[in-house]
Formats: C-alpha cells, structure tokens, sequence
C-alpha cells in the first residue's frame, strides 16, 4: 500500500498538525526568486497587446518619412502672412491640393497657397499651415486675417519616431498605443514572453464534476471554475484541468508526467490523512514550504518537481481563492513578466466595527461597503464561499498586528 | 461626383470649421442615455467570468446538504470533553473513519471518537470536531487534553448556501469565486448580456495596412491595430476591421450595410473636404454631437443611423486614442453592463511644472512620472503617438479650469 510506505517518514506531518507554519513574508520571498521565464515566442500585433516584449525595439524608419500638415487648411510661406488682419486681409493664390497620400506636385511661390488637410505632405515652398478656420477661400483666392509664424501647424519628418530610436523596451507589457506604433513602424510582429503552461489538479473523493446537481454527502466542484478564471484573469489562457482521485499513485503519476510549468493542486494539501500532495512534492522533488501563518489558507505550500513548480492550495473554496492570489497568482504573473502585486483596485475606508486577529497570523478579511464604512464579513468560514461573493472585497491583517479598532482607517482591496 | 452632392447642404462645415463645439460632459450625457443591451446569451461556466448576468440567480439546493468536519480530527461529543486538561487527559475510543464522500456509518455514543478529516460529513451522535493537533491517537484510542464545546469546528446544512437565496442578482459582472458558488450549486450556465458587435471602419488614402513599411508619402496605419486592443480590453472580443478608401458612396455603403451594434469610424471626422463621415452619418441617419471641446480629439462625434451607434474617432492617433477612451468605450461598456469609468488605476501626484490650458477647453495630457512628479509631457501633439508611449499615464484638465500650477497635487490615470 502506497500509504504505508509514507508513514515510516518520520517528517510525515499527516494527522499530527503543522509544527511550524512559516510567515506569509517568507513565501513571498520564496516567491519572489522566480524569474520571468526566457521561453520566447513571435506573435502578431494584433495578438499583442498585454504580452511581454522579449527584447527592445529600435525603429528602423522615420515617422513620419514627410513633414505634413497638422491642420485641416492652406499650406503657405509663413513670413508672407506677417501684417495681415481683418482690416488688411492679405490674398493668396490657390494652386492646387495636398491631400494625405496624395501630394501637390507643384511649389508654393510667392502669394500662393496650396489647400491641404490634415496629414498631408507640405507642398515644396510652403513652410506653414493656416488653419481653415482663420481663413476665407472663394474664386481660387484665399484671404487671410491673422499672420502665422513660419513652422506652423507643420508637423516635421522623424518627430514622432527617429531612425535607431529606442521606442520599447524588453520586457514592456505592450499597450494598445504600443501595439499602434509598432504598426507604424512598420513591424508586423513581435517577439514576446511565453505564457507558461498551467495544469489544475483537482483531488477529492467528495466532489462532483460542475454541472452536476450536489446530492447525498457529495459536493459539486467548485475550485476548478474558480481556479479556471483565476489563471485565465492572470494570464489569458485557460488552464488544464485535471480532476484525480485521492490515490497518492495518481497524484504522483500526475505530478511526475505533467510537462507544465505549474501545477495548482487543490485540495490534500493539509495534514489528514488523505492529503498526499505535500509528501509527494517531498518524494518526488523538493518541498520549499509547507504551512502558513495566515487564516484562511494556512495549509498552503509550494515546491519544485524537475523545474515544474508546484503549489499546494486547500480545497476549502475561500481559502483555495486567497492562497492563489496571494501566492500561486503572484508566481505566475513573475515567470509571465507582468506585475505581480495582487491585481486588484484599493481603497481606503473606516471600518464599520473592530476587527480582532492574533499575532503572528495574517488574516485574509471580506469585508461588505456600507455607507461609506467597511463592513468585515467573516475572517473564518474558509469553506463559505459566499462570503467572497457578497463581500466588496478583502483587507489583509499584518502577522504583526492583533488587529483594528472601529473606526479606524484600511486599505481595501476591490474584488472585480 | 458625390462630393458636389453635399456641398448643397448649406450646413456642411467642410473646409469651414466647427461653428461651435460642445462640451465634453454634453457628449458623456449623451453617452450615458445608452442602457445595457437587452440581448441575451447562455454560456458555459468555464466561459462566464466577466460576463454579466442577464437575470437573478436563485438556489434551489443547499450548501452543504449535511453537517461537516471544518477541520482534520476528530469528531466527538463536546460535551464530554469538559474538564479534559494536559494533566487530566480523557480518552475515547476511536470507532473508525468518516472521509470526504465517505461518511462514517456507525454513531458516535459516549467516549467514542471518529476519525474525521475536513469536509467529511459528520457521523450521527457527534457534535464537534476536536483538531488534530489537540489530540493524540494510539491503538485506537484518543486522548483528549483540551475540552471543546458543542457545534465547535462543524459546518452545518446550508451554511454557505440556504434553498431559495438569491446568491447573484441580475447585472452582476461575474468574479471568479462567483463562478465557484454557481458550480456548487449545479448551474452548469448562466444567461449572460451578449458582447455588443463592433465595426472599425478605418478610412484614409494615405494609409498603408498594418505589417507594410512605410514609403514615400504613405503612412502605416496604427489606429486599426491600436483600436482592436482597446476594444478588445473592454469586451474581450475583436472588432471586425474594415478598411474603406475615402470614398463617399463606399462609406456610405458600409454604414448602411454594417450590422454592426457600434461603428467606430476612424478618420475623416473633421472639417477636411475629405471628411466624409460626419454628414453621411447625418444624411444616414441622426449625428447627435461633433465637434468636442477638448485637445486632442476635438474633431470626435456620435450618431445613430438605424439603431446603430456611430462614433466618429479622429485619424490621428493620439486623437484616436483620447476620443475612444473617453467616448466609444463609454458607450461600449454601458452596452454591455459593465462599469463604463476609464479602465485605468490612478495615483494622485504633485505636479513637476506648471500645465496651462484653455479655459473652456478640456486637455488630455500625457506625463511621465520621475522621482514621484508628474512631468507634463504634451498637450498638443496629437499626431504623435510616441507622446502615449513614452508617458506614463494622462490627467485631464477640466474645461473651466486654466490649468495647475507647479507642485500642484493631481490625479493621473496610469496606461495599462
């Protein structure tokens, strides 16, 4: 049986409880030694926006190659507009048009002008743009009011991109003005960070697959959806989701031939006996910690299968969402190369009534907004997960801290 | 020549400029008239987080359907337990195993234990669950050293969730734990607002498509690829990108033909001769605003030809930019349910130097943040779209204000 052979170790903490549960501060850091992964991959500009730009862009081309016109009006010297005004209106000849793409072929003299709209070349000669509301065309004469210096409303070659010009850099998040001027440079793709590959483990004997109907003493899954939209908000991708018997020689087996870079494994992950997740990450690889002075969620952990890592994340549905985002979600947006603080607005309220905690845990509180004052919801109730669905959002109580005083300022943190 | 068509109209503003241009919170009021689309959608719960609910959601189970262990232990009758100390220990006989989906058959009667691990269901006769780790188990006996009151560690039917709670209600954007409470309560979908359609119509001769270099008097067009990443944030589908040369009659085809439920036109919404869309929007159906005071994007409008919203987006790019952020966005995002404020996190700064604006005029500025000012970048420039990559974020500058000075504390809106 492969559960005996187990329980000769006598570092098996199953049925005797933590020894020690590690501060939330040394996960982090465990955490934070994970690098943005170096697996690269090309996509197109239109798959690009939020991906992770694998090295910088250099523009090779001016933009724009032309100086053009930044105003919908008369390109013209401006000198010959100077003294001009409504009592002494100066006239210009129309030549001809400049339309975008379209040039006036001819030069700009003396008392003449040339029609031009925004984003055309500026015809030979001209050096300025009268916009067509300080300005009167009729009969191919244009009169004009108000001087204009030269330069004017005349957008110059190279001033939005110079040739060898920098314009991103590796490992900027590309934004959708970034994917605009990479098309104006003429890139048609990029070179991005991959998305890492996640698996989901789903383990216990008592649940349903979704969409079944709860019935006897089984329940109806509910970390696999969850988790599925976690890592999807995260990073854009769905992950595998894998749904396995509470058979340690299936687990292992999952965990050994799994090609992913991370594997979720929810549920097990605690000290019953039944949880074989954490002393397989320790048979087959390495365990880097184990227990978490936090509340929910402190039979959380994490180790490290042949480069995979693993995080170990309780099946109680409230503690399965605040260990992801506190830990797994935080690796995984490292190793993707995004920012990995918790990705979630803030704000400051009072709250609407004490919040006791014990020192030397972290408390993960919802808390519901009512009238301007946070309203703390629950700190235990790991398995309740309507507490997160009729809260507004979540504060988190420092180890250090034995809590707060009604009344007293928080930082929220806004679900959504 | 339908160019000459128009002309006629003694309202045409072509090469006239705007008569008068409205205030920004007018163009938002009009905005804000748009309600949430009434057509609806059933998805899969793997495919529903983000999406908002087209009707309440009821349960018609409970969660859980029976009493259970909140911890791994023991399950006992607290009561029996009274008086149990390290130096006067009690002990039960432990009976055997209730495990997750595997209920213990037998009952608990007085001095007897039943192993129990987190989420078991509770054996009949017992009413708490002594942890784990106040407990000691040897040859089938337990020793109590903690006493441990009745209902302690147990979490009852219907806990979570009661038969006929209304767990979600109608318009709610739905979170991932949301799709957690739905799984376990046997919905397998949920009828969701269905995703507006939206059509890019991206007109201007002197644009090459995305992928070319630019060449001689041509340009690339970044608007195309800039505006499906926009759109893209806000409804997590892509628009269809249509490119249109600057043709009347092919325009005005391609507003009456769209079955689209938004039609962004990007370029020629201004008073160019080649700006077509403006009166063909009026000739087609209603324009309901054009001609925004705002720097960039003052050339933005919005109209409705059959039941379709049409939003005229200013060919520049950082026009196009402001103009889509500040409008269509609005107007896709109250379509589709969700929260219609600009997507962005904010942070308040003091400002680096001095911004100065027109009162009456409202700015879209871009600025850098160094050493924690915000340093103004631009407000003109609205060609240049390297001012948006460059920045960090934006502030607006309201139209009755003429502007901050130095060091003056003001809310930036951070891209990305």
């Amino acid at each position: 049986m492969p559960q005996d052979k187990d329980k000769k170790d006598s570092t098996d903490i199953r049925m005797k409880g933590f020894k020690e549960k590690k501060d939330v501060v040394d996960f982090l850091n465990i955490i934070d030694e994970i690098s943005a992964s170096k697996k690269f991959e090309v996509v197109c500009l239109n798959k690009a926006a939020g991906r992770v730009l694998a090295s910088s862009i250099i523009s090779t081309v001016k933009v724009p190659n032309f100086n053009r016109s930044a105003m919908d009006g008369y390109a013209i010297r401006g000198e010959e507009t100077f003294g001009a005004a409504p009592y002494s209106p100066l006239d210009f000849k129309v030549l001809g048009l400049s339309l975008p793409g379209k040039p006036f072929e001819g030069c700009v003299t003396t008392q003449t002008a040339v029609r031009i709209m925004t984003g055309a070349p500026m015809p030979e000669g001209a050096d300025s743009v009268i916009p067509v509301e300080l300005a009167q065309e009729e009969n191919k004469v244009l009169r004009v009011i108000e001087s204009i210096p030269p330069g004017k409303n005349v957008g110059r070659i190279g001033e939005d991109v110079k040739i060898g010009q920098e314009i991103l850099n590796a490992g900027r998040k590309l934004r959708p003005q970034d994917i605009g001027i990479l098309s104006s440079i003429g890139t048609p793709s990029v070179s991005v960070i991959k998305k890492p590959i996640v698996d989901i483990f789903i383990t216990g004997d008592e649940l349903l697959k979704p969409g079944s109907l709860p019935k006897g003493y089984q329940i109806v899954d509910s970390n696999s959806v969850m988790l599925d939209a976690l890592v999807y908000r995260d990073i854009q991708i769905h992950p595998n989701i894998i749904f396995l018997e509470d058979r340690r020689e299936l687990i292992s087996d999952a965990l050994s031939k799994s090609n992913a870079d991370f594997i979720l494994v929810s549920g097990g992950s605690s000290v019953g006996q039944e949880d074989h997740a954490p002393s397989l990450v320790k048979e087959l690889g390495e365990i880097l910690i184990h227990g978490v002075a936090l509340r929910p969620a402190s039979p959380s952990g994490m180790g490290i299968i042949n480069g995979k890592y693993v995080f170990l994340i309780p099946g109680n549905p409230v503690s399965c969402l605040c260990s992801y985002d506190l830990f797994a979600s935080r690796a995984i947006r490292r190793f993707s190369g995004i920012n990995c603080e918790l990705p979630y607005k803030s704000i400051t309220l009072p709250l609407a009534s004490k919040i006791s905690s014990m020192v030397g845990r972290m408390d993960y509180v919802r808390v519901k907004i009512n009238n301007g004052f946070a309203e703390p919801l629950a700190i235990s109730g790991a398995s309740m997960l309507s507490t997160t669905t009729i809260a507004d959002g979540f504060l988190m109580v420092p180890g250090e801290c034995e809590g707060y005083p009604s009344g007293e300022d928080v930082k929220i943190n806004l679900y959504d």
